[in-house]
């Protein structure tokens, strides 16, 4: 995309995103509606189905016979309790009636969100001879006399990651289990799939022990050029990123802890840049002892941030602390708050900066904000649901306020997987991460902190950012 | 397909399978050849590429300047000694050079034989709020309150199951461990795909003690529907196979058994039917301790045979026994063998009718198969190469011989995996197997002992039985 093309679309992004938003919590559903064919028949529905605030999307006429017409009727919904009484509305109307009442989320998940597909066709017997025995040996072969350059050309691994979890945090909904993360583990698959044309195969662990967990990936993780973790939970998460990074011979990548950070960097150069403040200047809070708040700190750091104190519950977290504190607090503690600051949240934030929020909803008051230093840079991004609304924070005095919706892991992790396989690097360096994230901070378009997630030239962006810098160092 | 045209493809699958075979040993390579353009510079190098047996396959003009062509000449060579010579003498035309020779089944494994690919496709950020978050919660939220149809409908597993390997006896090659191992996987997966539409993930594990591999595959079965193992060395297979089908709730398909089982059904009640016996009444000797000879006993039992006695190199396995016994071999001589007949493989052979090898080159003489009853039927499906060629069997006064190259479990597990998934059956029962051998004896052409492998119909018929054969008993 050109620079004009790009700032020509940054409207209309602003416009989607709008739209988006404005329907990511209503429930959608599909109404199958047989109407008689007469005039004023389409109006007396869709004035029935407006009638307590529902809105229509698409309609469509499935069908006409003599007597009547089937339509179909997208419709945006706060609850089921709203749904019953529009249906309802909508079998009053004289000559109307509703047949049928489809899920649209779930039907686009009918039958699963991907698919293993042949990337060679099999036409003749001397084709399946060559793909499998006996053709097949030959390359088993010199797989087998120890060439790796052969194994990463000539099989999936060059181009396929594992995306492992134990469903024990699942996006905002906690402890949920294997199985129904599963419909996620699909999701971020498909975003690697489009955005980065990288396989990823989702792997569901029935045991949430962190040893067997570790002891699994272990064993499966020579058929994967990367090892993704997902949706795993905190500190567990930790120990098991760690000790695989160690063991195993390729790179594993927690996105809940580096894709958020790299993104919040990313957001916070621009900040920056809008601002004309160095990020070495700024004093900054991080608030949330989950998988994103120790990586998005040692990111930070790397990137030049000098004075960076983390908040949990218990306020600040610093050197000596002894409640509430588990071994990777601890290391927090060493590497941040060089001022030794101790006391809430309310008491840090008073003359900070930033405040990067990686907790849960409404922990922030407009008064903490007030507190704050210009600029006032807010990234309250729980989810589902904000430390604060932005809409409040701006209120409040924030120059800049974002939430989850805007800061999302999904501009970060498909360009750093491609250019991490591209690379063939064997882990994903804190220099790679910071590539990444000024890759997106330089891909935003005029006016916006951040680019479209769905631009692919931001992804290919990201990924030769990486790739170049797999084995250097980062540069300030 | 009609049976009028399956009758006519059986012809060209005969000539096919004829070139295929012819092939199937060859090296097969791509010259890139320089020739200037001059009449009569073709012929010569075409006359270098077979002066010493080498075979031409297609060739293509990839370039013309004023001076010169570039050409692609597809060659076969037994070996890399020929294609060295051959190299030579083209090289030694005057006006040729040969500018590249590619290996024609690497290339084809370039990048691998699988792709993950998305079954929607992502528009808008309202679209991503959908298959991703916020969206997919409520399809996460659905299968968290225990509803297993949702998991099975709205996931990957209803179509998707894992192909399991430590890579201790692949194909013909032993032991290759399972990096090794991996261009296999993803040949089976191809052949899944492409003949049943099932998609298949290639797990390779990086431990060959059958107690991980069992903890391994009982951690990560919950994201699939059938667990396959693949290649996995005899008795371990086993003790592995029998563990997981108890302890998951979903089927386990070893396919070096039970689908090799299944074949060899199917062109054993086609054999019988051609010389007008019956099953139960003919004498069959299984040479064989691997994964296929237990197997294929049972499955024969269960379709009604009633003489069968197992050897291995050690002879006939019988009641009492002690030599080179396990408790495999101990199962096996429980249910077969009932008159407990002892020897070497050749007093065994004496006066049955049929011999099953499953075992290792060359150890079936003339002699053997001529101490045969009539009608002799030989399967030699060692592979890759038999027990003895079917050519000599047939001197020998076998009226049936066939090879591992025609008794190919292509022919039945792409069948067998997608009607297990279409009944949802939670194991895959004798039953389903011989409802399978059926399938395909039925589907084969007039004249041919087994149906065409890439027929697509015949893949469908073997669903169909299976499925229908789902928590039904065999009937006989």
């Amino acid at each position: 995309m050109t620079e004009a093309k790009r700032a020509a679309t940054a409207a209309e992004m602003v416009e989607e995103t709008r739209v988006a938003e404005k329907y990511a919590r209503k429930l959608i559903r599909r109404l199958r509606v047989r109407v008689a064919d007469r005039p004023g028949q389409l109006a007396a529905v869709l004035t029935a189905i407006g009638a307590d605030g529902a809105e229509t999307g698409e309609i469509e006429r499935l069908s006409l016979d003599s007597t009547s017409a089937m339509l179909s009727v997208t419709i945006y919904v706060d609850n089921t309790e709203q749904l019953e009484r529009l249906v309802g509305r909508v079998q009053a109307v004289a000559g109307a009636t509703v047949e049928a009442v489809t899920d649209v989320v779930l039907e686009l998940h009918r039958g699963g969100k991907l698919r293993i597909a042949a990337r060679t066709k099999v036409r003749t017997l001397q084709d399946l001879q060559m793909i499998y025995t006996p053709g097949v040996a030959s390359v088993c072969l010199r797989i087998h006399r120890e060439e790796p350059e052969v194994y990463r050309k000539y099989t999936w691994v060059g181009n396929t990651v594992a995306i492992v979890t134990d469903g024990s945090a699942v996006l905002g909904l906690g402890n949920i289990g294997p199985r129904a993360a599963l419909p996620v583990m699909e999701g971020k698959a498909v975003i690697l799939d489009q955005l980065a044309g990288v396989g990823c195969v989702p792997i569901i662990l029935d045991t949430q022990d962190a040893g067997e967990i570790i002891r699994t990936v272990e064993h499966l993780a020579a058929g994967f050029g990367v090892i993704m973790l997902e949706d795993i939970a905190a500190p567990k998460c930790f120990e098991i990123e760690q000790t695989l990074a160690k063991r195993l011979p390729m790179p594993v990548f927690h996105d809940d802890q580096h894709g958020t950070a790299v993104v919040i960097l990313a957001a916070l150069e621009n900040a920056c840049r809008q601002a004309k403040r160095k990020l070495g200047e700024l004093k900054i809070v991080i608030l949330g002892s989950g998988a994103a708040g120790g990586a998005t700190a040692r990111l930070l750091l790397g990137a030049g941030a000098k004075h960076i104190v983390c908040c949990d519950r218990a306020g600040a977290i610093y050197r000596g602390r002894t409640d509430r504190m588990d071994t990777y607090k601890e290391q927090l503690a060493e590497i941040t708050n060089t001022e030794g600051v101790r006391g809430s949240l309310a008491e840090v934030m008073k003359g900070a900066e930033v405040f990067i929020g990686v907790s849960g909803k409404g922990l922030v008051s407009a008064e903490m904000v007030r507190s704050m230093a210009a600029p006032r840079i807010v990234l309250a991004l729980a989810n589902p649901d904000p430390e604060i609304p932005p809409r409040e924070a701006i209120a409040a005095g924030a120059t800049v306020a974002l939430d989850g919706r805007t800061v999302n892991n999904a501009l970060a992790f498909p360009g750093i997987i491609r250019g991490t396989l591209d690379s063939g690097a064997r882990e994903i360096t804190e220099a790679m991460k910071v590539a990444a994230a000024r890759a997106i901070a330089a891909m935003a378009p005029e006016g916006l902190l951040l680019p479209l997630i769905l631009d692919p030239a931001v992804h290919q962006a990201v990924a030769k950012a990486v790739a170049g810098a797999a084995g250097e160092k980062i540069k300030n």
